[in-house]
């Protein structure tokens, strides 16, 4: 799972960085920008499961590939931009990834199902958090589009693998592929989840 | 204790939901939001002291409560604003109860006065500065109002009983009641901590 | 180490209350910014090394000194300004001091340069970052002036001297001497990291 991992940290890297560019940050708030969006939903589920120093600082490829995803966008954000459909596209998968995996981490550690959701989602998301959070905007994932929801029903149905004991790479491929195609659907029709009435 | 417990979850969660409403967050983020609100100071507890997975990831009843606390505000939010004022008094007993019993934790895990009250107040103030954070405000602990100062006397007074070998469970009570009656007394009176001259 | 340590603690204490006296937060609003400033960085370190509960937690002084740094600010913040310069000057040892104390704990904890990297930024900074969010700002670090770099490259130097195996006492004070040097000249020239073009 190496290829694919690398890929969903260097986009999630690239999300980071064109953020940090927008808010006018340096060159190493870009970097940092990068790194926290790219590595934070995984240091987050390892802080949570226990499971320290966390593998994104034990394993120098990993930070290397954000920080790389971050000095892309510094150099070249408005190509980037430009290239948003694929990017986006790219996230999509990363987020499936990623939250597939840290389900499946979360039930090999003992969670229930509610537990592993929430590792789940978390990490999938949790990147994205804290980079809406260090430039002082409401992360979008509370607020618009069809993304948390996307990663929680891939949790959901990993989890459902689980129960009925079939769990292996080919259902963690199905699920994340789940979350691919709920995103990318979402993003295609402009879907939202409901707002409260005031 | 785990009917209490489960109520002050329900209520914490109720006051995520209504800052999330209020910030016209969509219903993921207005079920993200009650859920760190009202779990987030257990789970910081958790992780300080090394206790992981965290309490609330492992048993789903807490999580439930905390997501319901969210969507019954996502429904009704102008009737739970109406009761506001029950639902603070339900906030002040849960404060009151989670410090104390996050003070009495750190005690047990061998730390000493200092250390177990940043850990009581870190866990009965923590869930609400992280809802202010990703709502964009200042939280609302650290500039009005008595509610972390009432949580640090409970947490002291724990930690004296403690000191003198006598921090049962009648002692807890009395505890987390007095962190109830300053912080019910503040409201009442419009009590603030000072500021400092400019 | 612990007198040095302590004034580090102090100084940060000291940069969290000015932060929040300007912030217009409640007394208590000010212990709690000084008492994150100060032991931020060092209880993430901690929590990211599974080194629970931190180290600050677990000794007093690191609380009372912090504290008091906060205590400082809010009766006399107006002096506090004043001495500005002394201020960013200890600032910026102790900073070199947590940077590269907190690196060298990495790399006795397995880590390789990559990691024990991100160990020393992340505890030299952390603090001050969290100190920014939590007062609505996006961290000054991520947008203005050398001070992250200046971490970065003490963390870097101690790691170049643990991989050719002279990692001791002086070795450590040489490498949070240079992190100092390079921050105060960087302050004296006003020296920023580049910014991308828009």
């Amino acid at each position: 799972m190496l290829i694919p991992d690398l890929v969903g940290v260097f986009v999630f890297g690239l999300s980071g960085g064109l953020a940090a560019v927008r808010a006018r940050l340096d060159l190493f708030g870009v970097l940092v920008l990068a790194g926290i969006t790219a590595l934070g939903g995984g240091v987050l589920r390892d802080v949570l499961l226990g499971l320290t120093p966390p593998f994104a600082l034990r394993h120098w490829p990993y930070l290397a590939v954000a920080l790389a995803g971050g000095l892309v966008t510094f150099r070249m954000s408005a190509q980037v931009e430009r290239l948003r459909r694929a990017y986006l596209v790219l996230d999509a998968a990363g987020l499936g990834l990623f939250t597939v995996t840290a389900t499946k981490l979360g039930l090999m550690h003992g969670l229930g199902v509610a537990g592993a959701c929430a590792i789940g989602v978390t990490t999938g998301i949790g990147g994205g958090v804290l980079r809406d959070v260090l430039i002082r905007e409401v992360p979008v994932v509370l607020h618009s589009e069809i993304y948390a929801v996307a990663a929680l029903i891939g949790a959901a149905a990993a989890c459902v693998c689980h129960q009925l004991g079939v769990l292996q790479v080919p259902e963690q491929v199905a699920a994340a592929a789940l979350v691919f195609v709920i995103r990318v659907i979402a993003l295609r029709r402009g879907w939202n989840a409901p707002i409260a009435r005031p």
